[in-house]
């Protein structure tokens, strides 16, 4: 019996890792995180809870992180961010246990739905992206949460962007985005990050760590 | 003239992104590192003088970063995070560029060294990631920069273990460490995370975003 669990445990931690899961739909999606915060649940043998941060979790600069889709199993450690929005950038409803989430926890939700489309035929909306950066670059709305499906492509092109605002050569803000986008990081995408023109929003305060206090 | 620059260029890019860098000198990689700055400063149309950050910078904290070891390139993008100190984990003498960097900006320098041993020879020293872990830790030395050779090993295990000490899953801790590391991800280092002791250190101020204001 304790086998068995050990190697069901082994096979779904190497399925959560997995970078082949473009194509898995909302619910098994579910079904992975959960699974992931069992195994969470059960390493922690003190008896403290332990944190599962959303796929893909990384901050981004002084009060505002990005991600992957967040699951029930995200909240506990969503909350002990005090998050004061959240920047969705998937088209889909927000499902509803994470809309029952935010009223619980006065998070404001800006919805700036992209199509998630694969290559060839991505077409990012060069407007969707420029006004998510404005309510991105507003401190006001911080602690602010930005996250797509997978935290790779849109969440990736949102950062980038900002990364050319805070004046980064396009070599580090390549780097970046290859760093979360691994295996799927897409040539388009790039291309998107290289021509998006940054003059219209250079009136905003964006140099890199520009709301820290020291 | 135009076309021979530009695939000079290219290949410059290519191989500074390149993964199978582990086995370059330190003159080599300045090298490396000022043709970056170099495409940077060709990049920028505009005048604005563009920013380069250090190999595998990133944001791990409120005043805590990330990365490779920083190079004169890198050093206009480090002043503007107005750092107060620098973690090195190389054992090798501070390069005097740097060090006259570091004087120049008052800031100070904590080094512990650690071998950067390639596999099967690691032998991470408990004792030394404890005590780079409470200079870490303490909101003192912030804004601070933790830094090894490339950001990835040395530096993967000192973020993974603040990690287990933000009692962070896992799970997320090495889907932290491999983002960094990526092809060059050691067994031994998530290893040496897993079983890390962190009892003594409980007693640290150390959640997720335990320095922030809000």
């Amino acid at each position: 019996m304790k086998i068995e669990m050990s190697d069901e445990k082994k096979k779904l931690e190497e399925e959560i890792q997995s970078e082949s899961d473009d194509e898995r739909d909302g619910e098994e999606l579910i079904k992975y995180y959960s699974a992931a915060s069992e195994i969470a649940a059960g390493n922690n043998a003190g008896g403290e809870e332990l944190f599962v941060p959303p796929l893909n979790f990384a901050m981004v600069d002084n009060g505002i992180f990005r991600s992957g889709y967040p699951d029930t199993a995200n909240f506990g450690f969503l909350q002990s961010l005090r998050l004061r929005s959240i920047l969705c950038l998937c088209p889909e409803p927000y499902p509803e246990a994470n809309a029952e989430f935010l009223r619980a926890n006065g998070i404001r939700l800006f919805q700036f739905g992209i199509d998630g489309c694969k290559e060839p035929f991505v077409n990012i909306p060069d407007d969707t992206i420029r006004e998510a950066l404005k309510v991105v670059l507003d401190t006001r709305n911080h602690p602010l949460l930005i996250h797509c499906k997978r935290g790779k492509h849109r969440t990736g092109c949102v950062v980038g962007c900002l990364r050319k605002l805070q004046r980064w050569c396009l070599s580090s803000v390549f780097d970046e985005y290859q760093r979360f986008a691994a295996a799927k990081a897409r040539v388009s995408d790039q291309r998107f990050m290289e021509r998006f023109d940054i003059s219209s929003l250079k009136h905003l305060p964006a140099s890199f760590s520009f709301s820290q206090g020291h």
